[in-house]
């Protein structure tokens, strides 16, 4: 291992981009905005997603595939949609390169022009609900809980591995409902789905609310959201469910008959969440020597690592390192012994603190005599002396309190950090020096809310669900408000 | 449900887009040549997505994920690669849409052309082993072992669901050794790995072999492949595993520094299945009344339907059945009990039929008196009055008959349909009148090979791996051969 990684408290965004490069989570890759993401980024990867894929299961959606590309013209079918999305997507416009004749290589051929552009899918709304026309005649074809694990495409200009690629990797749940109640309800159901497994799994907590109308998904009457916050006081989104009403059955002429005979149109919604939790998951825990995975999601749960001088000792201690591992792999435990004898220990316990490996477990030859391991915290970094008999059984307890201390540790710096300001001043003063969330009068109006945001980078994150309604007055206009708003910058 | 579906002596094709559509498996897309893959489907190609990700881990692989743009200069570095993949390539041009001047929608913004214009990924060797010569330096980082579950596209003229399709969804393996033995061991091994899960969890037998130069994957200097037999006499490429040599590592300069201090060059393969094996799952087994799904791979592996006049009665099946579904749960099976009654039970037994669920259990009062059940089985239609107690202990291993007794039907057909044809004339007349695969000597040219596929429309499938040497002449030269191969028309 070469040097360290920068100090968080002296660059934040170099430690982030050295820490998600040297943990081998993600790289750049040559196509500008695209990331690779490596195999030990993919292995957390995957857990988020057998997990959120349990949760949409068992809260009775199935999952299905739509195609990658949307025909131009299907964009334009909804006009919020293809407003918010039209200055940022690939268009493919050939099917065809062919050699060049000057002998340069290849280059597209003319001839294979498409009569209508593609557009390389942003969100699938539009492609979906064309085919929902097909599926939907009666009450009784409904509803339809769909959702699709898939890549799409943005194409923006600054970005930043797992926080802001131009192609990344998501699920997007796309519903259709009889009624406007079932499908606020299923808005509502899947934003708590988010909230859960972010606070649960991630160990991230939460604030739930709902975005300003600046801030919606563009074609939705409503979005809802889960907004977290990072070491460095900066908010991020993590996740989006869109009440989207009637808007892309009308667009798509989706309708059906109801138990009355009547024809109406119907009621949908979106929600999605993506790589971008790779980031949050990052940058909510790790610290300057590392990754800090909480153990719902660390793809290796226990590493030992054996500490001898002579060759002849390994033996006796890869016996109990197999047994302590086989012991924990029985209780559904993930254990890597690295008996590699290419690394030093040194060496090792910086590279498992790196990516963030929960709990190490050092043997050596005196630990053997004594019936003992030396255990260590990778969240805490604590380490103490402890019995090799019945560690099995101490072990997934001591899990369970790292994941409920990763998320008590991250819930207090949250709380610590969401502040009041009754004056532009103050709020200015606060985002400077601190960051955070803010809770701010607001007039409701979006013009005040671009200007906040022009002159200082914040932005309305969102209107809490649970907001308490208080008088007051705008902290930009003076102008009455009815309750506070959370403002933050943002990732 | 409307009338039945096409028969399949009358019209193959016909049978096979009906039943796909019908069982809601797939259907097209407005954007041509793209498929939706509808809930049911899908659900299939996840179990055999999760069967064949455990089989890659369980042999050492790992996931990871590669972007979907490939710069079109990366295409043409190796020079058979892009011969092969260039004419049918999906190009991407522009990055952003505006709108018209003239009002009449969005057009492509020609200010934002990409300066090099990029490929949506056909494969992606050029992409990755661009990435893994950042990852590659010396003989510690070798073996790589990664695999990618992905959307490619290639842009076919004549698509039809599943077996051809514009954009389809696969995996691709990719990994990089030291050594020329080792690559070719992992070849073998992958060829292995996809003939044990098509025959063992698909039902489908299969003969490996390797693939003559004509249809080789472009940029290999080996492909094995497996194919099998669909029951109107056409082969179908089941999966493919490259032996890739140092082409791809030569093209993006990919070397290693030995244990010897030597700097050469990796080894590569790769090795892809799609979901195409959807196609294959689907015309290897159905029948005119509908799918028939191996129970290792069925989404529902029992359906429990009731038979009542008077709601009352209801209430006492209703029990029995779900102390069947919950006792088969408890062993793993996925079991539904179909009560709604907005349906009778002979449509029940007719869309339960057309899915392909393996074993339907009826229940109606006379077998509540009698501790009885009807159990039929979908593969041979055979029913039967069985005892409700114990049923839990008898379905498994009822399930386990049909799956072989599933396979052992298409072997018995496979089996049947490999024939020797010793002269042309025997080979077209065996080709014309009977189909299936065709063992015949060939001279080993490209140039006959060709014009065989031109006259007849057959390929060389394969060239057995477990070939027996035979002395003969080629049936269209009459030059000499050593060996028979396998020559079929195909998907």
């Amino acid at each position: 291992m070469s040097k360290g990684l920068p100090k968080r408290s002296e660059d934040y965004s170099a430690w982030y981009n050295e820490l998600v490069k040297r943990a081998d989570l993600a790289e750049n890759s040559a196509v500008r905005g695209c990331m690779v993401i490596k195999p030990y980024g993919f292995s957390i990867w995957e857990k988020m997603q057998q997990t959120l894929d349990k949760m949409f299961k068992d809260t009775g959606h199935t999952n299905a595939y739509f195609p990658l590309f949307i025909p131009k013209s299907y964009l334009s079918r909804e006009a919020d949609h293809v407003e918010g999305f039209a200055k940022e997507c690939a268009v493919v416009t050939h099917y065809r390169l062919k050699n060049a004749d000057d002998g340069s290589g290849v280059v597209v051929d003319p001839e294979a022009k498409l009569e209508e552009e593609l557009i390389v899918r942003p969100t699938s709304e539009t492609v979906i609900w064309n085919t929902y026309k097909n599926w939907v005649e009666s009450y009784r074809d409904l509803p339809i809980l769909v959702n699709q694990w898939a890549n799409v495409v943005r194409w923006e200009m600054r970005t930043r591995l797992f926080l802001r690629t131009a192609e990344f990797l998501w699920q997007e749940g796309h519903t259709a409902h009889a009624t406007k109640d079932e499908a606020i309800k299923e808005t509502e159901q899947m934003i708590n789905v988010y909230a859960d497994f972010v606070e649960n799994f991630m160990g991230v907590p939460v604030i739930k609310g709902l975005k300003s109308e600046n801030e919606r998904f563009a074609g939705a009457l409503e979005t809802y959201c889960i907004e977290a916050l990072m070491q460095d006081g900066k908010a991020l989104q993590a996740g989006t469910s869109h009440f989207l009403g009637q808007n892309f059955a009308k667009a798509f002429d989706v309708k059906f008959t109801g138990k009355d005979g009547k024809l109406e149109h119907v009621w949908g919604t979106s929600w999605g969440v993506s790589t971008r939790l790779m980031g949050a998951l990052i940058m909510a825990h790790s610290d300057d020597a590392g990754l800090v995975l909480p153990p719902n999601l660390a793809p290796i749960h226990v590493v030992i690592v054996p500490i001898y001088k002579k060759d002849e000792q390994l033996q006796a201690i890869s016996e109990k390192a197999n047994q302590i591992k086989k012991a924990l792999q029985d209780k559904g435990y993930s254990v890597k012994f690295d008996d590699r004898d290419t690394h030093k220990p040194g060496w090792k316990f910086a590279e498992y603190e790196l990516k963030g490996v929960p709990l190490r477990i050092a043997i050596g030859p005196r630990d053997l005599e004594n019936g003992t391991v030396e255990l260590a915290r990778r969240d805490t970094k604590e380490k103490n002396t402890v019995e090799i008999e019945g560690i099995e059984n101490r072990i997934p307890d001591l899990l369970d309190e790292i994941q409920n201390s990763i998320f008590e540790r991250a819930r207090s710096f949250r709380d610590e950090n969401i502040r009041k300001a009754d004056t532009y001043e103050e709020f200015k003063k606060i985002l400077d020096e601190n960051g955070g969330f803010i809770k701010a009068h607001w007039d409701g109006t979006s013009e005040t809310e671009e200007k906040i945001k022009n002159e200082t980078k914040a932005t309305i994150r969102c209107i809490p669900l649970d907001n308490e309604m208080e008088e007051g007055k705008c902290i930009y206009t003076g102008n009455p408000s009815k309750q506070r708003v959370i403002f933050a910058r943002a990732y």
